[in-house]
């Protein structure tokens, strides 16, 4: 029998529920710099790393960021996004897919845009098995839509990143999935829309974790 | 010379940058009655009446929300979106194309399907000039996807609606737009995509309201 796909799994809008609290607490952290940024404007750019983050919206703005507002306002978004940290969930069936994706023998890893620090807590929220390799920004040269993080994480699996599937709530994980020669698929869980997701390149798009636990069959995944 | 068209404006995610609050307000006042729904189907509910909005997200659910849950989950959002009241900024341009538009002679109304108490906060931070009547959920017996509010605004101002344009940032006001009878223009500013809009029937979208003063010749709004 042949191995199953791995499966790589962005975290923030596609395994827990944080995408909005992440638009807040940027939006404060801008606002507190005296950028008025529309929380739209960040929604739609959340998902990359926060330093490509920052210099875009600050292009937007037509202001250049310097390399010590930057880290300010990442240090700012940091902290405003501790504060709620309670208010991170799981999104559905997030959890469950793991362990049956485990139960199914496919190997599974997290990559995120996000640092070990601000991950820690929606990493903890999920119940995350020891066996499930985590790759955030601090550990790659670049995060996404640069396909570094999933490049590590299927190295880190020791599978063949063309025959890995990569799952996320945004364009900017779809691009990095087709720069790094992965198969992507999407979930509305982050807010974008179905739309959005499709014509950025994704073979599948699904509600949320739940919803592709009940259809792993689509992306050849076998019980 | 021809009468200008009218021009009536949803106010949440339209004229104010309060959608992503909104949606955590929500999450929140749910989730204290124990019901944990995700960010993403709360934010594509944003800008129906509340009453409909719990009513819906509890189908989603699989539950039946009872009259006085609703107003207790309905009051809870109220409480903490007033928490958050000092986030919320005008979108960019937001005063100006209203004035823009008076100085034009157009017509102007706001209808939104939040209360009074809910739309006080965003319409002080607008700064509304006294000549523009708002119309609010309290005011009508449906509020959007319904066409009450926009039909009680183009009253309030003695304008056929059907020579009236809304712009809103929802699906709800595009569709309760259509059954007004007035020409619907979306607004990228709520966090809907383009494409959602468009297939709603929104006849164009802008990114937000500076976007839409640079181009209101395309709505037929002379100078």
């Amino acid at each position: 029998m042949r191995d199953q796909p791995a499966m790589l799994f962005d975290l923030d809008g596609t395994l827990v529920d944080s995408v909005y609290q992440h638009v807040l607490a940027w939006r404060r952290a801008l606002f507190d710099q005296g950028f008025d940024l529309s929380a739209w404007r960040i929604h739609r750019r959340v998902g990359m790393s926060g330093g490509l983050l920052v210099h875009a919206l600050g292009r937007e703005l037509g202001h250049q960021f310097s390399e010590s507002q930057v880290q300010e306002v990442q240090a700012a978004h940091a902290r405003y996004f501790r504060e709620v940290g309670e208010g991170i969930h799981p999104l559905p069936g997030a959890s469950h897919l793991l362990q049956e994706l485990t139960r199914r023998r496919v190997l599974v890893a997290v990559a995120t845009s996000g640092t070990r620090e601000t991950a820690g807590a929606s990493l903890r929220k999920l119940g995350l098995g020891t066996g499930v390799p985590v790759v955030t920004r601090d550990e790659v040269p670049f995060a996404k839509p640069d396909p570094d993080l999933f490049l590590a994480a299927a190295e880190r699996l020791g599978a063949p990143v063309a025959s890995c599937i990569v799952v996320g709530d945004s364009v900017w994980d779809i691009l990095a999935a087709r720069r790094a020669g992965a198969l992507g698929v999407g979930v509305l869980s982050g807010g974008y829309s179905r739309q959005e997701l499709e014509v950025a390149g994704a073979f599948r798009v699904y509600h949320d974790p739940a919803a592709l636990e009940q259809r792993l069959d689509e992306l050849g995944i076998r019980m």
